[in-house]
């Protein structure tokens, strides 16, 4: 899978750099974010099954950082792309709807429908608790979409609260895996897979044999392979329940494929993207016996 | 403080409602919301010492939110009030660095400077841990304002999580304010508070005390007054460091206060206002020997 993930300061040198710039600063870096971004899809779409936008790089665009948002998922589904909004949202009843109206759904209101994102995917942040994630999952099951809660992420600090061992047994992680695999539970599909999933960091792979234990239906995205240092091979435990029981995502590894390689930048990337996707469909199907 | 979270179903009638309405739906409502906030803001900034934006309400606008929000942050200021982004963010390192350029500092990029919010506070989520609060502590630190993390939450979901006890002693929440405690350190000023706070639900007020004894030098965010059950007369512990240690923060309760009390929208929230201000600085006072 494709995150997109764009630094202003490292886009692909035909995405229009500031010596062609008009308008405002904001203006020229969202134009030449939409290029890169788009570019960087057609080049991957047919190694991907999905596209995840990381919403601080578009967030820190101010006004300018919707409408590139916006067409971009429009842009990947119409290459029949999954669309991943990673925004790890988390509030209280009504602020949690409209996240989720905002990120998933859309808004009703008295002077007509506002249209969400659209996004099939969303990710959230589980820390306030189950009252804080259920809108999310309400909003998603009602589109056909999902939820991927946080529950072991793929930076250091994930050590700091995740990793705490609890006076009950287990950590705080496996907690939350706990409360993904019950919300999960009403939406358990033919292929064995429910609509709430997990955040799992492929940095840790010793985490993955015990988070599908405690969650044998969730998808399982999978963040930290590539600039984070994770590896594929290491991934087994994800794909447990078949093919789809593992999203595989790398951001910086793919946009920066053709500083390592050299080339052009979209080869390289699509050249990184069908590594990495032959890597995990080969796992995948060794840990299903195929 | 005030709270801006608005609903664009409750919107103060003189905002302009869908009869008065031209442009799509959504360019309608945000005219609307920002209308609505303004006289917010106008009619009670006598009586507060912030605003605090709600940023799911302004998100769930799509492309016309931000700049709804960038207005009201701007108007808030120019009449001396503090701004607060409540987005309770929080992600790894560069995803954490660029949510805290959008909301508290700006971005300087290769097609020139793209200015943030400028908010003065912002909410992060500690979740992930150390790692995904200090990028803001270091654009908050760096432009004179400060972090407000998530420790104990007003809402009932806060038990899952937040409430667990750790084999090691204590909760989640209360390892999470020590990690408060520790990231403010450095910047005691000489009002005896720091610049990393602490969102500590008015709705539990027993955990306040064993909150200020852990974070001797926090400020305080406390939601949960009003439409969630909270007091002001029950918040004595957070003023303990000074009338600044605690920010009362209201949305609901003041700007439907007039569907309470009757009468015109704007004077029924200036008055709920002062009320809460009265309330809060004569707990403050008593508990200061003053």
């Amino acid at each position: 899978m494709l995150g997109l993930d764009p630094d202003p300061a490292a886009l692909w040198p035909q995405s229009g750099g500031p010596a062609q710039a008009a308008g405002t600063p904001a203006d020229a870096a969202a134009r030449a974010i939409l290029a890169h971004c788009r570019a960087l899809i057609d080049a991957t779409a047919q190694a991907c099954v999905a596209v995840k936008l990381q919403l601080a790089r578009f967030e820190v665009l101010g006004a300018g950082g919707w409408p590139v948002m916006d067409e971009l998922a429009a842009h990947a589904r119409s290459l029949g792309l999954l669309v991943i909004a990673d925004g790890k949202r988390g509030d209280i009843d009504v602020s949690a709807e409209a996240y989720a109206c905002a990120l998933v759904g859309g808004l009703d209101t008295p002077f007509g429908r506002i249209d969400g994102l659209g996004a099939d995917l969303v990710t959230v942040n589980p820390l306030m608790g189950r009252d804080a994630v259920e809108p999310f999952v309400t909003a998603a099951r009602r589109s056909g979409g999902g939820v991927l809660a946080l529950v072991r992420t793929s930076n250091s600090g994930a050590a700091d609260i995740e990793d705490l061992e609890l006076a009950g047994g287990g950590t705080v992680w496996e907690r939350i895996a706990a409360i993904v695999d019950e919300l999960g539970r009403p939406a358990v599909g033919e292929a064995g897979l429910s609509d709430v999933g997990a955040v799992v960091g492929a940095t840790e792979p010793r985490h993955l044999t015990r988070a599908r234990e405690l969650m044998g239906n969730a998808i399982f995205l999978l963040p930290g392979v590539g600039a984070q240092g994770g590896r594929v091979e290491d991934l087994a435990p994800a794909f447990a329940p078949g093919r789809a029981g593992g999203l595989v995502t790398a951001s910086r590894s793919i946009a920066n494929a053709h500083l390592r390689a050299g080339g052009e930048p979209a080869r390289a990337a699509r050249e990184e993207a069908e590594r990495l996707r032959g890597a995990t469909w080969a796992l995948a199907d060794r840990v299903l016996g195929r």
